[in-house]
């Protein structure tokens, strides 16, 4: 076993499999999160985007576990009670949540899994998962926030209020992070993203676990 | 103060100072940290590397406080006795150590400082600074351990044979560390050993101490 001879320290260290994990990437809305984490899985393949379980209807061509996990709302009441979501949220009417087995899954296999949650669900899984790796999304500042949802065109005035007030209330929420990231260029944040997985797999700690 | 500020979590944390930190690099004789760290002053040259103190007569051109601290063996002995020295060492008849005041004084002024130490130096600076971050470098094989220390052609047979032997001893010491980097390829291990100093600049502990 890859873990045991690790701890005991191998002669060859090289030859150790890496153990996988959960890198948990969190920030205001509006600040890029999805597009960071979606350049880091382009730029490494191997890494893998938690399948969400959600209440809302598949749209034409998705597809139940590769989209979403469908699930209607008693099902999906039923399995937060049992604990089953790493976190959960309401957006609009609908409920989505990340299934713990799905983390799982993928860390055991020796991959990391990437979670791309609000400021909320990022306590909630910083609370359940002590051992994830967590990167803070912070916009330069509140102004270019700013710009940034208006430029988006598609929120009302009084949802950018909204989305600018709890920014406010969210950014400081960082120093709870293992890493933060400013997303001022975007090449430069990804790749910032990027090296701070690639570092975490070069830990000695998941070669030893 | 950027670290009060960042405590209470700043609005803008892009605009923070990270503060400086002690980067140890070790690993056995012959596998190349040496190469490693002049690789990273290159690259970064915000890094220090720090100056040791020693008992060897200086040579021609060196001059005091630029290659090395030049001290009589009383004062060495003296300095040791009240606890100034991070760590030290014995290398054929004369004494090394690094002054734990070069270290504290470019950490704190921001900078990152980098220490190249043998094995046993590498424990007792992580005992004496566990907030180091530390990287162990290993060869990828024994046998090509070897072959680098033959190739060298400086060293007798029978000095190669205690160096093989030790190596055998401490590589698996690996396990105490932060990081591991297999020195396979040096243009490669050095890209790893700068991408360790720069996400660890940017772990948000940096930001809020």
């Amino acid at each position: 076993m890859a873990g045991r001879s690790a701890a005991r320290g191998s002669l060859s260290p090289g030859k150790l499999r890496p153990s996988g994990f959960l890198l948990v990437v969190s920030g205001p809305s509006g600040v890029g999160k999805g597009t960071l984490v979606r350049g880091l899985l382009k730029a490494r393949p191997g890494c893998r985007f938690s399948v969400s379980a959600t209440t809302r209807p598949p749209r034409p061509g998705e597809r139940n576990g590769r989209e979403y996990w469908f699930q209607s709302r008693e099902e999906f009441v039923a399995n937060r009670r049992r604990g089953w979501f790493l976190e959960w949220a309401r957006v609009h009417d609908h409920l989505y949540g990340t299934p713990i087995r799905e983390v799982e899954k993928q860390t055991d296999a020796g991959r990391v899994i990437v979670l791309d949650v609000d400021v909320q669900g990022g306590a909630s899984v910083r609370r359940r998962r002590p051992d994830a790796v967590s990167v803070f999304v912070a916009p330069p500042s509140l102004a270019e926030l700013k710009r940034r949802l208006v430029g988006r065109r598609t929120e009302s005035t009084d949802v950018i209020r909204t989305r600018l007030r709890n920014a406010r209330r969210e950014i400081p929420q960082y120093v709870h992070y293992d890493y933060l990231v400013v997303n001022d260029r975007l090449p430069e944040a990804i790749r910032q993203l990027v090296e701070i997985h690639d570092v975490e797999r070069r830990r000695v700690q998941r070669l030893s676990r």
